[in-house]
């Protein structure tokens, strides 16, 4: 029994990673066609090297992390002492701008490589990979929104690391309804603005790694118009340039399931001076901006929770002898192992797919890849989030009893992979945005394209995407006649799209390489099923309609 | 936002167990035909007093009982302090008694109405549950296997409760291989042995709401043979008859993910004083027959938790508005609450139709209840123990973020709901005793008789059914021609049976009683699907054995 985890290697295999983005997406070519070459071997330069700050500064101090967890007391959270030493490395590294534009200080690398570093610092820990995450949202949003001015003075330290950003959004009485925001904007009559509101939720919004913190926050002008119409997006920093404290506060946080050492705040903003950041009644869409990188960046997080409950089954299944001989050897579990593996590398190439849309897209200015991102992006968050909690689970039952036992670790991720399908969007949200958004946006063509790049792959994906060209035909149908019958069969809709270009992810990496063919037969013939399972089920919305409450 | 459960109503349903018990498996017929009648109205008086003490005595403090947890000091274990009242009301109830034979003071009661009465208890309070499922599981062991003597001495104690009993099976090097159990019993000279050795994993093995525990044991005597057959079974009470503490005690508690006031205890043998129950080197036996009705009774863990993620669930989307509605009126959310509720509604019936066959096989000697309840106890245990882990993540995903934070209560079902997929033998081992075991027995003739009543019930169980009675032949061939095929195949198996047979139980609801109709349809349609995945899968047992290590 292993009692700890500081024996087991890294979750993620930094050369999957390598594979994925040299010879499945194509990044030199991608990054050669769009004139900022990038070479197999710089790519493999930073996946090595951002391995080695994970395994290093991060996974041997993550399970005594989630132990200590975030501790708040009078408005100060200190999060677990490791954590200062890793943020060093962080901010010394430059891992932060990776992504980030090369005028404001960073290195302006592609999306889908700062994709595959998250990755690996999520699996090594997902509570400290979420400052991170967090700040870079942020810095897309400003990226954007900001003036010039506002660029110059607050990018710098954001993509230094120097500052961390945040994200609020969420109120008592507004989740996934953001219309219902009340936080109020004061114009103080000098430009800047004072918010007045509580927020909850907010990931990392108060922490002892760095001297301050760029709140982005969603407010109210007076006389805004009612809805998501009158919404606006500010910045607030916790220390202002005078070296005061700007009148915001964390009051508290959240007791939670998981990501313990990950502070959950709850925000209150009691006069805070801020700025709006791009125009008045338009902060929606900034919001969006930011987070649509990040729902690519959670659906990572459940690749990355699936990568690391497989490096804890898989040691621990080769070490635990039963029956006389190792348990990895009992076919039921080699079955679960299979399970987690494949379906932690069919999600992998996913995100990473989507990345290099995303990178077209932006460095190309490649419209079909921007539709193809935009697709993708509810996709790898739902599915690989969902996917992420059935592999932690199932990483537990490989365990047996020990898996219930918090020393092993496999408890853990488990508890930390389950936020991933709420926030940023529940997975709920995810689904509608598909249906109702995506695909009926251009009529289903993006959606048929990719369909049929997954049916000329390989035949055993035939029968998959059959039944999802069906399928699409239905929901466009059902979108305009009846949207209730296309949200309530969404789910089901987004759950098959993930298992038919899973399936077709790993069909290519097979092609490509033949060390990978077993393991695509193994999702091709096994899992791919549930593909079929969940399309069955969109046709009979009108099962689920005659349930709701009147 | 429901800070607190207490508002909430008790989770499981009393109508529904009584609809189950006297509708569909006919309690009152079948234990008139054994001629000892119970009439509906009895049947609804028990089980309107379980839910009563369930609701009264468990149910308000189980979340406090969760975070106060069970602490060890010193060999010394306390349980939450509301337990202390708590067992009371379950001793002044009776209600251990319930299932127990008459002559040792029980009321002869069916099983079926136990495992109704095991619902309410576990839904109210899963951790509390367990201390009476131990003691259940010792009482049906010393039933069969202890002298008159013994029985006489032990049993009437363990009956009323005044005494709780435990199983040590666990050690450290012996999880789902027993064959490998170390522990030692050294024969006295007086007809008694002294026990050596370390179990693990003992549920309640310590605690301080009785002062006696009779720990059943698994141990070898001096020169028995290898391997299962060298093992017997012994009984050691923890302070023996003269007053006197025994030579055993507990060295520590598992912090564990949940079940956190459910003591997991390792006990140390160290000369304990103990007694042979059966004969010399049938242990396993005499432990199979506790384990077998802890199987069904595991089984009906996972409904119940999955009625306790439903109640909190329904109770919260209720609430909850978003978008100028109950987030119950959205399509998505109901359809999450819809699967909850057909999936536990199906997991109840079909936990009372094994209970139900275990009845008339004890009450009426019934051959092939005998044979129904053996394949049916399997498929109860896992089946119901995986979608009581799904029905717990889905009532999270209900709650959005509210779900992930431990107040709402909601995260500790899936905490508490976990375990069960593991003990009492793992699900992939009660898969491989469905295939390799039950099904093969006769020739797969038991389940084809399943089989063929489900078809019967509902055309809409038609190619369910077809496709497991090909599913039947193959794990037969498989089993006689490569046993790692079908065990590679296994658990893709018994998930189909529970989803078939769940359905069946469904359709008999919606033929006794329209009321259920709309729920029957919703799962018959859009879950069903599910079993065609998993019969899928089966023939490619091949691309499992591929990816076994050398």
């Amino acid at each position: 029994m292993n009692a700890s985890i500081s024996t087991v290697p890294l979750p993620t295999p930094a050369e999957d990673l390598v594979f994925g983005l040299t010879r499945i997406v194509d990044l030199p070519g991608l990054t050669a066609v769009a004139g900022a070459p990038l070479g197999a071997e710089d790519i493999e330069a930073v996946i090595n090297e951002a391995e080695r700050f994970s395994r290093e500064r991060l996974w041997p101090d993550s399970q005594a992390a989630d132990r200590h967890g975030a501790v708040y007391e009078n408005g100060v959270v200190r999060v677990p002492p490791a954590y200062k030493d890793a943020y060093r490395g962080w901010i010394e590294g430059g891992w932060q701008g990776l992504p980030a534009p090369v005028e404001h200080g960073g290195q302006g690398l592609p999306q889908s490589l700062w994709m595959a570093v998250q990755e690996l610092v999520c699996a090594a820990d997902m509570a400290f990979s979420l400052c991170p995450l967090l700040t870079a949202g942020a810095i897309e949003a400003l990226e954007r929104y900001a003036t010039p001015e506002q660029a110059e003075r607050w990018l710098p330290r954001l993509v230094s690391g120097e500052w961390t950003g945040t994200m609020n959004l969420t109120e008592p009485q507004a989740g996934s309804d953001l219309s219902q925001v009340r936080t109020r904007a004061e114009p103080a009559g000098d430009g800047t603005y004072r918010l007045h509101g509580q927020k909850i939720y907010i990931t990392w919004g108060e922490h002892d790694l760095t001297p301050n913190t760029l709140h982005l926050v969603l407010a109210r002008l007076p006389d805004a118009p009612p809805g998501t119409r009158g919404i606006s997006l500010f910045a607030a920093p916790k220390v202002l340039e005078d070296g005061k404290r700007n009148a915001l506060r964390c009051g508290g946080i959240e007791r939670k399931l998981g990501i313990h050492a990950s502070p959950t705040c709850t925000m209150l903003f009691e006069g805070a001076e801020a700025e709006l950041v791009g125009e008045e009644n338009r902060g929606l869409n900034a919001m969006f901006a930011m987070m649509n990188a990040a729902r690519l960046g959670v659906g990572v997080e459940g690749v990355a929770q699936g990568a690391r409950a497989l490096a804890l089954a898989e040691a621990y299944a080769a070490e635990r002898v039963q029956g006389g001989r190792s348990i990895a050897q009992h076919p039921d579990v080699a079955r679960m192992l299979a399970e987690i593996r494949s379906v932690t590398l069919a999600g992998r190439l996913l995100a990473l797919e989507a990345g290099a849309a995303l990178d077209r897209s932006r460095m190309a200015g490649d419209k079909g890849a921007e539709a193809r991102v935009a697709l993708l992006t509810p996709i790898v968050k739902a599915w690989c989030t969902d996917r992420g909690v059935d592999c932690a689970s199932l990483g537990i039952q490989v365990h047996g009893g020990m898996g219930f036992v918090e020393d092993a670790g496999a408890a853990q991720v488990l508890r930390d992979a389950r936020i991933a399908p709420i926030y940023e969007g529940t997975n709920g949200i995810q689904a509608i945005d598909l249906v109702v958004r995506k695909v009926v946006r251009d009529g289903g063509a993006t959606m048929r394209g990719l369909i049929e790049e997954a049916r000329a792959s390989d035949p055993r994906l035939a029968a998959g995407a059959d039944a999802m060209a069906r399928a699409t035909d239905w929901v466009l149908a059902a979108s305009s006649r009846d949207p209730a019958a296309a949200e309530a069969s969404a789910a089901a809709y987004l759950d098959a799209a993930g298992w038919v270009l899973g399936g077709w992810m790993l069909a290519r990496a097979a092609a490509v390489d033949g060390r990978y063919a077993p393991i695509a037969d193994f999702y091709l013939r096994r899992l791919l099923p549930r593909a079929g399972a969940r399309l069955a089920e969109i046709e009979s919305a009108d099962s689920v309609l005659a349930l709701l409450p009147p």
